[in-house]
């Protein structure tokens, strides 16, 4: 491999000299700074261009305290990861705002606990500026190395281990309203006549999960436990989830699954066995990411979360924390943020 | 958020006291050293845990002059990335052998050329030791980037300025045989009686796709060239580019697509259009990555590359180009590696 030769590198003054500007104005338009009027900005931007010009980091780092990259931490494995349109929509949300602030995106896998340990040093190394984390789960012992390394972090989903929604005071997170939504599909299966609502939970340790059940709960306090089974978030686990709720052998005429991918699952048992959708069962999946829930057979009743702007609205607050701590030297951790759901109706119920 | 505040942190000197070893011999240790034996490794590894000791980044990268960290750059946007399970399986092999060797996995994402300005800075400024870059294009700037700031460079799939598959001279890279792989399965189609075989090329500005039409022509060298038509690796392209064959008019009796996704989008063309598979038509992919293959209807015969071991020697030949060159101060690229592909037989052919 070839060794690096910074004598190659173009200058910062032939930079400035080709853009017809002074140092400094070059240095603060390579640098991000402000006070550069536009017309010059554009110059300096073409003479880096034209010249390959790569700014000195440890300089850069040095006038703007930045690395300009940000951590995205998954807290699952990666087989998850591709095959839930949840995530891959969430990360191009997060993509397209770090992009618009020319910030780079570094995503970090999580397989199993043992990687934090590889994951804390990273992190510590001073590699990024500041992490988003998400799907979390409640024993997930990141925010304890976000805390110990002076990490600033987002959250995607209200971490675990907060007391609940009202609770802001100690992290940043961005969360759906999970209980709101779940309440309105139940709702709205009832107003549809049926009498005999089973749900189909994801992994109760995440707080998504548990909120929606909160949600089935508060509009069906006194429902039969055996209505209720626990799946993991993925197609199989709904499947699997559905044939218990199904083998229990009590009538069911609706199921409210807690994420579309489960909701295709159970549609494939039902089919299996024999019973229709919606005439004999109505069902109601949650997230409406990509084409999961358009393109089942038939199409998914659903709780529309806003996947991809609570991404964007995740670097935002990240990206406010730290110019918040640049300008003040300290900065505070700004309020969390619950969005809306709404109900989209289509033929499973 | 609250500040960093480096007096909390537990020192060497206390994971050296807690392990009973003098501070040397837990440096070596920390910083990833030889020559520790393994009961004292193991007594430091575990006061590091119960301390919760983190390495100063800066001490350990003057001692191993090394992040541990290493880049994967996908070429392709972040909606293929995640819709393509050839690119999971290549992370998910990629990810276990870079976390055998304790080194971080940081994924940058590639949605258009403007982001290659961003990966640059990201990647001079000493974040990672080395990239694993895969699904180039003929004009990706990448390999440029990769010289200009020295970058040791692992390239999944022979990138499209070498000459071909024996020009090493410049570049490292990992491929499947493509050529060969795509001659056996035109054979098989040839050797069950089938006589108008078409191509469902991928985009043929990426070296596989050119590489699989080559192994094509390399057996129908006569074909009429209407039964080739350009897909672009997706279902969406697969049964566009299926449509046009059939509209063309011609007699076919087979197709060869470049990719499993790409045969599933040609399987619902023919559905849609009356024609049984593979009573009137026989139909072969490529890749048999993760369950596309396996789980159409009728499941696909395929060309199998071995992806997931394609990740790993990838990173193999990256660690050991950086080892030598922690050791020589210099380091040669090694050699590129080209493995084997197999037919795996199914109902589609």
């Amino acid at each position: 491999m070839p060794g690096q030769r910074p004598g190659d590198r173009p200058t910062l003054e032939a930079v400035a000299a080709r853009a017809g500007v002074s140092r400094a104005t070059a240095s603060r338009v390579v640098n991000g700074g402000d006070g550069v009027r536009t017309h010059l900005v554009d110059r300096v931007r073409e003479a880096v261009r034209d010249l390959g010009y790569v700014p000195n980091p440890a300089a850069r780092t040095l006038v703007t305290r930045r690395t300009g990259a940000v951590a995205v931490i998954i807290a699952e494995p990666e087989i998850r990861i591709f095959s839930d349109p949840f995530f891959s929509r969430q990360v191009r949300g997060i993509s397209k705002e770090l992009t618009a602030h020319d910030t780079q995106l570094v995503l970090l896998l999580v397989e199993d606990r043992g990687d934090y340990d590889r994951i804390e040093r990273y992190l510590a190394g001073g590699h990024v500026d500041g992490a988003l984390a998400f799907s979390l789960h409640t024993d997930d012992p990141l925010p304890a190395i976000a805390r110990r390394i002076g990490m600033p972090t987002v959250y995607g989903g209200r971490p675990g281990w907060t007391a609940g929604p009202g609770d802001h005071s100690e992290v940043t997170y961005v969360d759906a309203d999970n209980r709101g939504g779940a309440r309105e599909a139940v709702r709205y299966l009832l107003d549809g006549g049926r009498q005999r609502i089973a749900h189909i939970a994801g992994p109760l340790d995440q707080t998504s999960a548990a909120d929606r059940l909160s949600g089935y709960r508060d509009v069906l306090p006194d429902a039969d436990p055996a209505l209720v089974a626990e799946g993991d978030f993925t197609v199989a686990g709904g499947a699997r989830a559905m044939a218990e709720l199904l083998d229990r052998g009590g009538p069911i005429d609706a199921v409210f699954a807690a994420n579309d991918l489960m909701a295709t699952g159970a549609l494939r048992i039902l089919r299996e066995r024999g019973r229709t959708v919606p005439g004999d069962m109505a069902l109601v999946g949650f997230d409406d990411a990509e084409q999961v829930a358009q393109s089942a057979d038939p199409p998914l009743t659903t709780v529309r979360q806003d996947i991809e702007g609570m991404g964007r609205l995740m670097v935002r607050l990240l990206l406010g924390t730290l110019d918040a701590a640049r300008s003040d030297g300290g900065g505070e951790a700004p309020g969390s943020v619950v969005t809306a759901t709404s109900l989209v109706r289509r033929g499973s119920a």
